[in-house]
């Protein structure tokens, strides 16, 4: 631009004096010029005392320049301002100014407000998400930036749910992750069932969190599509070659007479070590759960050798027929007991879980182990006995539901008909309860689990172990029982046997849902409650020890009273702006426990729920009511 | 600037040159040059198409522009955002971009966020106002704007108060302007209390609120300093000079056998108009309160002339010794019926109250009448009768307190022993209660305001009105008493019979204020509650038909059942971040009604007064839990 217009006027100059040396002179003149003009800004900017010297700039300059800046300074970052399908927003924002905001005559804080006539008041989110424990983050998305506020953080059923069945969908378990916890210590390699370490770092069993992995693999199973499996081995049609670490290590095709099938018979020396022996090539890059089914005569291990994304290591789990339950050399090998397995057992492992929390018992650091499996390398047995069925799938939701089911019957106190929790409970504001008490909610999902398992496997034993557990619902918490009074009144199924009682909601529900599900489970299965009762089905089960018809009465009226408690105290857990986790305010004369977000939201599935169970419509009014209170819609004023 | 230079570039040339025909010949060079160049600044403003071309003006130039402007931009209201003293702000702040927030994936809210890479988002307290129920104004004080954000609205006592007395201050009552109040249509003639138009139109005397008037004079004349007041008349010092309508109107100053004073003696004839008779001149510019003590002799009027600001208009006040409540002409006429008034009689007028009560009744606005009183000009008796002291003062507060006080006496029902509330009581949920109902709070409330006034005057009908207002709280509320409840176990004073009952705990409270009130005069004046009991003081009253241990007994034990269901029930009013109301959301199994913020304060109010009169450290407790909710802190979670 300005050659040309350089060029343009030593044209003008030659054409005005018509001979070259005048032209030379006047370009010569021209250079001189710019250079002083140049100069001349330079100075300015050095004395750069006053301002109004840049007013030398013409007036239609600089409102074009100050356009300009004013709007790129409104847009330092044009594509998130002006998106490609902008809301309904101003993208030149009135000026605005700093204030400061009083906050209850306390404390302040720094707002904006705008600088013209309109005045208005801005407040920093961080002030209002502390202040009002809201909910807040930047989303990109429809070709804009939004910012999402959230009054809670849990996610709130929309709709209530279809018509609820003792065999189908329990609330939202099929969402639990329950052996992912970082409160669960490992999957016993023993037991197929988690440990918990939420009140005892060494790991202890509680019935509570067994029923929740049950029931959460149950309920993966009912909305999850078929899990993706490849068989390695089935003896009879896929027969692979394994490699031995030494000739003396054989495998053999048999017939198994238990089984009545064809499996491998696998002998190893005594004295190779761990790992070695007789190894299977695996190499599957897509699936994570391993099964087989497997018999020991003797000791022996089975080892999985797994690739992962930890900077490319590889990492050997070791199933090892002992009772360790779980150890790790803070290198690459990890160690599961599985006990003695000298009969044919199926052993499902999820391999990710299986690999975290090894590794995760030498970490001190609360951060939970993301490693992950890229590949399940190979297997290797090593011991003598027989294996068969070896199998890597995406899943293998029915045999964990399996494991917990008989978990569960196997841990029944016989004399009280409880899951004991050996662990001692402290709740703030009630003495200690020592080990070996009973749990309403654990008592209740334990029905639940069992009346799935009976619907799936009609196993008496379940139905047996059922009947059973009905005895803690009959006896007050000081004798043993889960029972509590409310006022003298209103009959309690407590989560916790505090004394005195803290009537924590979420776990009585809970029992009322187990009740619910065995009480359904015996009119389904049994005809129990309809007029024609099939007398040979009952007389079946005598021999059992089973009086079908008393244990029937007996689930429909701790149900029933159950209810009736319910839907009258149900207004007492309504705090108007959230709900209650207990009533311990009322029974200790202290604060309100308000119910963190995620446990309000199990009150609203648990009430979707019973809305779906009952004919009282106190049950949906308090759902919409409370699911209002997640987004910040208190009740009324007087 | 400009020209100095040309000419220095001038002198330049012509020393290259060195004679004048090049010199002249350069400087028409230099002037072409320039009119190119202002041509080519035009230019770019005029296309406008390319902003690079603004960047020919040297950077530094551009930086220390920008600089300014944008400076300016964001001071547009230097004295606003310059404050003389500012506070810790940056005067500077950073450059926003509108930005939309979603609320609970709900709708969306225009917010800003600050373009830095803090990305700080800011949103509207338009937003914040509405959504949370929380209060904002801005305020201008100490040489800067600020914005005073308030969690709640009511003012919260900052600590708790002294001990408590039965003839000491009672919670905030110095602050309650009962006849102030919309909801009074206006203070009667004939008895001197006010007339409730909350649940009827027509006015009807309301026992809580005719309490409340007498409580709040009786406190504001403990806080307040002692009242400024002017006498006119009072016979013997002060004889001024009536003014007459004409000759057949006489005053006379005689000594009256009644009262053994000397007084004004007035006569008019009967046909001369209202407004007509004989005048004192008043002229009082500071004071507002009217006082007087009268008998008439047959039928008259006094008449009160007033000046106001409303548009410099004088209104005139009539007191007519008929039945008539209150009748405003739509001009400048108020009258006011006073009765018949044959024997002598204090009366004490708010002339203020009775103005705007009077202007107020024509008006069918909502809006509160702010006519003021800018002179008490005269005061007019027509009819026959005595008249004497007749005064104006800053308040009467004592007469004021007296009169409920006799209003009180005079309504007790002597069967049931409670003043019935004559109007239907409808509350959301219940049936409409009928006329004829009694509260618990008009009890106890008459209870404090009868207590206060024995400890004052002595008047032993006093005394026979306290010990049978217990009555009531003896009796169930479907049985025409004020006892209620709670799950058969906690007795309860209800503020209304409502069938179920409601629990409303303000009501509650007070009722048990007045049973304190009344115990402690019991003990505080008779002796009550301690081994030597004067015997003669008993006999005393026992001719008034009051047995007073055994009034005394029982109410030390409807104290005593009442504060140990306070104890127990509070926590059921604590909804973790409100208050409730009442407890009609369990008795109903509706919403819970939350307490408004003024509610909230008076149950904090209540619950200060608690714990000074009881050792339970529940009520300090309570008391800052509850006093944190109104500056926004929940209690804990679970």
């Amino acid at each position: 631009m300005q050659s040309k217009m350089l060029w343009q006027t030593l044209r003008y100059l030659r054409s005005l004096f018509a001979f070259k040396k005048y032209a030379i002179l006047a370009a010569l003149i021209l250079i001189l010029l710019v250079l002083l003009l140049i100069q001349k800004d330079d100075s300015v900017v050095e004395c750069d005392t006053n301002i109004r010297s840049l007013y030398d700039i013409p007036p239609e300059v600089q409102e074009q320049l100050k356009k300009q800046w004013l709007s790129e300074q409104n847009q330092l970052n044009p594509q998130k301002v002006l998106p490609d399908e902008p809301p309904n927003q101003d993208a030149n924002p009135p000026p605005v100014a700093p204030l400061e905001c009083l906050i209850n005559d306390d404390y302040p804080v720094q707002c904006l407000k705008t600088t013209d006539k309109d005045e208005i008041v801005y407040m920093p989110f961080s002030f209002i998400e502390k202040y009002f424990e809201v909910y807040g983050a930047m989303k990109h998305y429809d070709g804009y930036d939004r910012f999402e506020f959230s009054h809670s953080y849990g996610k709130v059923i929309n709709e209530l749910p279809t018509p609820y069945t003792y065999h189908g969908m329990l609330m939202s378990f099929d969402t639990y992750n329950v052996e992912v916890r970082d409160r669960v210590k490992c999957v016993s390699g023993i037991e197929g069932v988690p440990l918990s370490s939420q009140w005892g770092k060494h790991g202890y069993f509680y019935g509570i969190q067994i029923c929740q992995y049950g029931l959460s693999h149950y309920c993966k199973n009912l909305v999850q599509k078929l899990p993706q499996e490849t068989v390695y081995e089935d003896a009879d049609t896929i027969q692979p070659v394994w490699k031995q670490s030494n000739k003396q290590c054989i495998t053999q095709y048999v017939d198994d007479p238990l089984i009545r099938n064809k499996v491998v018979k696998f002998t190893t020396p005594d004295s190779i070590p761990l790992g070695s022996g007789l190894t299977l090539h695996i190499g599957n890059t897509v699936e994570r759960v391993l099964s087989f089914d497997i018999r020991f005569v003797g000791n022996g291990s089975i080892s999985v050798m797994v690739d992962t994304n930890d900077k490319a290591k590889q990492y050997t789990i070791h199933y090892i027929t002992n009772n360790l339950l779980l150890d790790f050399d803070h290198r690459s090998n990890i160690f599961y007991g599985i006990g003695a397995t000298q009969s044919w057992r199926h052993i499902a492992r999820d391999l990710v879980t299986d690999l975290r929390k090894g590794i995760g018992l030498s970490s001190t650091k609360k951060k939970k182990v993301k490693t992950s499996i890229t590949k399940v390398t190979c297997l290797i047995v090593r011991g003598s006995g027989f294996i068969d069925n070896i199998t890597v799938s995406t899943s293998q939701h029915m045999s964990q539901f399996q494991a917990a089911s008989d978990w569960i019957v196997k841990n029944q106190d016989p004399e009280s008909g409880g899951w004991k929790n050996d662990i001692e409970r402290v709740l703030p504001g009630y003495d200690p309860i020592p080990p070996g008490w009973l749990s309403a909610m654990g008592q209740g999902q334990a029905l639940s689990l069992l009346s799935r398992a009976y619907y799936v496997y009609k196993n008496e034993s379940y139905l047996k172990t059922l009947a059973l557990g009905l005895l803690p619902f009959t006896l007050p918490s000081n004798k043993g029982g889960v029972q509590a009074m409310f006022m003298g009144k209103y009959v309690w199924y407590e989560e916790y046997p505090t004394s005195p009682s803290s009537f924590v909601l979420n776990g009585f529900i809970y029992s009322l849902i187990g009740l619910y599900d065995f009480k359904s489970l015996l009119e389904d299965q049994f005809g129990m409650g309809s007029e024609n009762l099939p007398a040979d089905t009952v007389t079946q089960f005598e021999r059992l020890g089973v009086n079908l018809p008393k244990v029937y009465s007996q689930a429909s009226k701790l149900f029933q009273d159950g209810m009736t408690s319910l839907k009258a105290m149900l207004p007492l857990y309504d705090g108007g702006t959230r709900t209650f986790y207990d009533l311990r305010h009322f029974i200790l004369k202290i604060q309100p426990k308000i119910a963190r977000w995620d446990y309000h939201v199990t009150h609203l599935d648990q009430l979707a729920l019973m809305s779906s169970i009952s004919d009282d419509p106190i049950f949906q009014q308090v759902f919409q009511r409370w699911k209002g209170y997640t987004v910040g819609k208190p009740s009324q004023h007087n």
